[in-house]
């Protein structure tokens, strides 16, 4: 398919090798499509111990599909090497050549910041069993109740619910509201998650803590016995693997509880080789938290002891839990963004480097992920978290499209009454913003959550139908889908506790709009899609009502159109696709779609609806 | 005057603390013109430990002149608080509000990238006497020649040349061609700079090296004897300190020739102290190189004995030339951008914080640059350089809005045939994405040259009338003005080498365009003018030929109207005039003009042009 402007990507299609070392020279291609013009020299400009280099890029010729292919090799200077292309358009009747600096926001008739280059990392990239997986998020304490969870007493801190008790979204019981869902129960859903599609299970914590969330852990040596202690992990981890799936905890590298351990000894002796993990004041009266929150007392990671504690010892938390008998397949860290940073103390690089290298040393197939809640780009460089639990790139673009006007969602504090409504062009702009900082490894292991337990639920922020949507589009762009339990049954949630729902396994009163159906149509789409998993993306259309992109490799292309409304008459030339395109996706129905009524040539879509169709893959030039 | 976009910089119209430690509270207002709409609630969202904090705004109403105030304060948490402001519109008939983020490149409608926000530096900032300096750029060799210098021998690695040779531009003979100005020549021209109106004189460097560019110094301890050796310096300075005048000196921080003696120690010796100062290979013989001109041996800040000799030391190279008897006022520091950069290492913010430290110990008044010749936004953040010699916010947007596009100009070796030609909208929209990471302190430090020694002069790659345009401009801006010594004469060249000429001081032959009374005005209003040395900076038109700008602060503002053409019809409401602000204008004199005819109402101006009038200041609310 052609459209209308210069493509390149991080993918393998465009960049040769996807590992470099530093030093390494890494061959780089583009194409031009004819209808865009004819461009009379290529370069790239590199940024090598941060000053610009050109290297001039040969011309391929095209494949007789209206592509011109341009090839130029690039020395990876430093561990992150960012780079532009610049397209030279010959001038027309004596006027002058012009230059289009094109960078991985797009195309640009004028200088640019370094910003939005693309970026090539020579970090070790998220393990390959990522690149096809969809992970699962599961809030222990509301997932599913065993048995055994009959026989634990309530503790002090909680306010003992049943399963059908309401969830309070605010007020002082959001905390202390106890199901007791625990991790047998996680165990006893294996199978359903197996056949739902899931590879990865990630679990909010499951240290013990006072709180349903567990964020305020009172020690990382054992699994809360509330969840059935370490053994109740174990089992669980032993049953994932069994199906080929992945287990990912979820820690604090921000904070403790002030239960803690750590902290219980630091606050009652400043001699205590624990005293230095914290921030107290000069007379120990007083310490830092997150957020100024007194129960979750900051950690400071300029602490040797802190740094063995937690990551380099032989015992550490980070490691311990990676090791057998747990073998938990990655981490994904709270806070990520506040980890290491407090006033003129900036550790967090540095801090982030440190747990990657322990983890891989455990587990180099591990996965390590790192929450920023707010925009990722300079952070997840992929020397600290391969990937990002953000929100920045997918979730609020996607809210912000598909906005219900009569929502009131809330999003981790902020004071607006809820997302603007806006139309795809701007959601693509926002999304280019957002996600355009990151490496082509980054972008591909971060997460795409519709939702999250610290977020409105889509289904009540978006209008009818368009959560579906939007989880097809978390399967289909590149990044890790993410299913929030509950997802599959439409659940709703104004704000992040509310969202904590418990299951409705047995109620199937409770189920708002049954998905699961979508859900497995969709991971098996991810699953079995080489151009999803390893394949270029490239935008077809951003307008109004229509976000079309395409997923592109040799063997196959999936062409994506999703609508938030009903469309009509949307000519499939403007998409881009010539007349053996045209004729080729006429003649196949779609892999999936979520809308219920379509007719192509001139397309016809139900919406809020999700059109995949299977295409013939890129011709590339030879080496 | 209004216009039709809310506003706030960082001047002290909106920032109240101008120089915030950590942890300090700073009071921020913004202005919303009514012409715009109607805000309903304005919140501050600061980066906190890099978490989004939303601090809500109060409305101080509007002082009767279309424009409402809003005032919020924000917790400086880090060394670098980035800000944003987020407007929210009331829906209307039921629509819903719509929040509109305003960061250091605009407003928008949709979520933003951190990287544009606005930025609070608490670093120190540049000195107070760089407010309102004109700067004045000499290539020791090419400014003048006293009579000494007839009696020095012209050097081995050098090629005579009378103050007539053509400067040659390319070729074996570039760096060799020697004209033999010297300090002494500089110093006799100390009072001619101070009629233009100069107040610091920046020298390129003044150490021994075997080339007419010195920026291969043999050592650091000894002014070139080719100069008149220290007691020029000394001379030259205490000529300058006698008018109020600064100088400047140029030193490379990255790399030294390789005749210099740290160089020769090391490369004889591995064992000698300096052997760690460069980057050797393991067998010794060879080593790391600026560029890889292997006459430039990179210097390696991991070592100790270099930091020491360089920086820190009692005698270090930084401090004596700022100490008694040199007292310069300050550093330029060469490719400050690959200073400490080299592959995995990354030493730059710690070195460049390191020379700053080291500078403002011997001298708080002193003035710390840096060379960036690309994008500056990230590296200089006023830790280290406390503004930049860089192109990308000032030189290239000019030499684009004014192309000749006949021009064929180099530019630090791109390889494209000269600058696109580019309408003013472009220019405003480059001018801002390569500004907008600066705080408002480094902006204000920033260099605006319209060439140096390392680009093609102005005259060659702009229209005619075009160097003035961009010379008022670099004065009416925020940022350092620069003038390259013969800019004054409109002297030409096409590349660097060939715009070092020789200054045409008796040969009136030589000069192309006589700038020196319009400098000689453009340097009288800089000094004169509250508005332009500490005013607010606020953009009011970017439209094909004209761009259009307001510089305000209490005492008064200055309408400024550039244009590249002649203009016709321009109405001064499209400037945001009211009906109050056109008749005070049109009852005025402009301050300077540049363009011969002017008549005011509809406005009709000769272009290229630049005009300036002086009208009331603006109306602030009361604390």
């Amino acid at each position: 398919m052609a459209n209308t402007q210069p493509h390149h990507d991080g993918s393998s299609l465009y960049v040769a090798n996807q590992r470099p070392a530093v030093n390494e020279h890494c061959k780089l291609r583009m194409r031009v499509p004819t209808v865009w013009g004819s461009a009379s020299r290529v370069w790239v400009r590199s940024l090598q111990d941060a000053e610009p280099r050109y290297d001039e890029a040969v011309c391929l010729g095209d494949q007789g599909d209206g592509w011109v292919w341009w090839e130029a090799a690039i020395q990876v200077v430093n561990p992150v090497a960012l780079y532009r292309f610049v397209v030279e358009v010959p001038g027309v009747n004596g006027s002058d050549d012009q230059y289009f600096p094109f960078n991985n926001a797009g195309l640009f008739a004028r200088d640019t910041s370094d910003y939005h280059d693309f970026r090539i990392t020579t970090a070790v990239p998220a393990p390959e069993w990522s690149r096809n997986a969809v992970m699962y998020q599961v809030f222990p304490d509301r997932l599913a109740r065993s048995q055994a969870a009959n026989t634990r007493a309530t503790p002090d801190w909680a306010l003992a619910c049943t399963w059908q008790t309401p969830v309070e979204g605010a007020g002082p019981d959001v905390a202390r509201q106890f199901y007791g869902g625990d991790l047998a129960g996680v165990s006893a859903k294996v199978d359903y998650l197996a056949g739902l599609g899931v590879d990865i299970i990630y679990l909010t914590p499951f240290f013990p803590g006072r709180s349903n969330h567990r964020y305020d852990a009172s020690t990382f040596e054992h699994v809360d016995s509330l969840l059935g202690g370490d053994q109740a992990l174990i089992d669980l981890v032993a049953a994932a693997h069994a199906r080929g799936m992945k287990v990912m905890g979820d820690l604090t590298a921000n904070h403790t509880g002030d239960a803690h351990e750590w902290f219980q000894r630091a606050q009652a002796d400043p001699q205590s080789p624990e005293a230095d993990y914290y921030f107290f004041n000069e007379d120990h009266t007083d310490y830092e938290s997150w957020w100024g929150v007194k129960s979750l007392p900051k950690l400071n990671w300029a602490s040797p002891g802190l740094r063995d504690a937690f990551v380099t010892g032989a015992h550490s938390v980070v490691a311990k839990w990676l090791s057998p008998p747990f073998s938990l397949d990655g981490w994904r860290i709270d806070v990520g963004n506040m980890t290491g940073r407090l006033g003129a103390q900036d550790l967090n690089g540095e801090v982030a480097a440190l747990i990657q290298k322990r983890v891989l040393e455990i587990n180099p197939e591990a996965l390590l992920l790192g929450e920023e809640t707010s925009d990722a780009g300079v952070d997840v460089d992929g020397f600290g978290w391969q990937g990002a639990m953000t929100y920045s790139n997918f979730t609020r673009p996607m809210w912000q499209w598909l906005a219900d006007t009569d929502a009131r969602a809330d999003f981790f504090g902020t004071p607006f009454s809820g997302p603007n409504k806006v139309a795809a062009q701007t959601v693509l702009a926002t999304h280019c913003d957002l996600s355009s900082a990151f490496s082509w490894p980054v972008r591909n292991a971060t997460m795409n959550a519709l939702n999250t337990h610290d977020t409105a639920r889509a289904a009540s922020v978006m209008i009818p139908g368009g959560p579906l949507v939007a989880a097809a589009l978390s399967m289909l762009l590149p990044g890790i889908p993410v299913v929030f339990s509950g997802d599959e049954f439409g659940l709703e949630g104004d704000r992040g506790e509310s969202s904590r729902t418990p299951m409705p396994w047995d109620e199937p009163e409770r189920i708002v709009t049954d998905l699961r159906a979508d859900y497995v149509a969709l991971t098996g789409l991810r699953h079995s899609s080489a151009a999803l998993s390893r394949g270029a993306m490239r935008w077809l259309m951003a307008d109004g009502d229509v976000l079309a992109f395409v997923r592109e490799s040799p063997q196959e292309s999936l062409l994506v159109i999703a609508t938030r409304a009903h469309v009509q008459g949307l000519g499939l030339a403007d998409l881009g696709l010539d007349e053996a395109e045209q004729a080729a996706m006429a003649a196949t129905a779609p892999v999936y779609h979520s809308g219920g009524y379509l007719v192509y040539s001139d397309v016809n879509l139900n919406g809020p609806g999700v059109y995949v169709w299977r295409l013939p893959g890129v011709q590339v030039p030879a080496e």
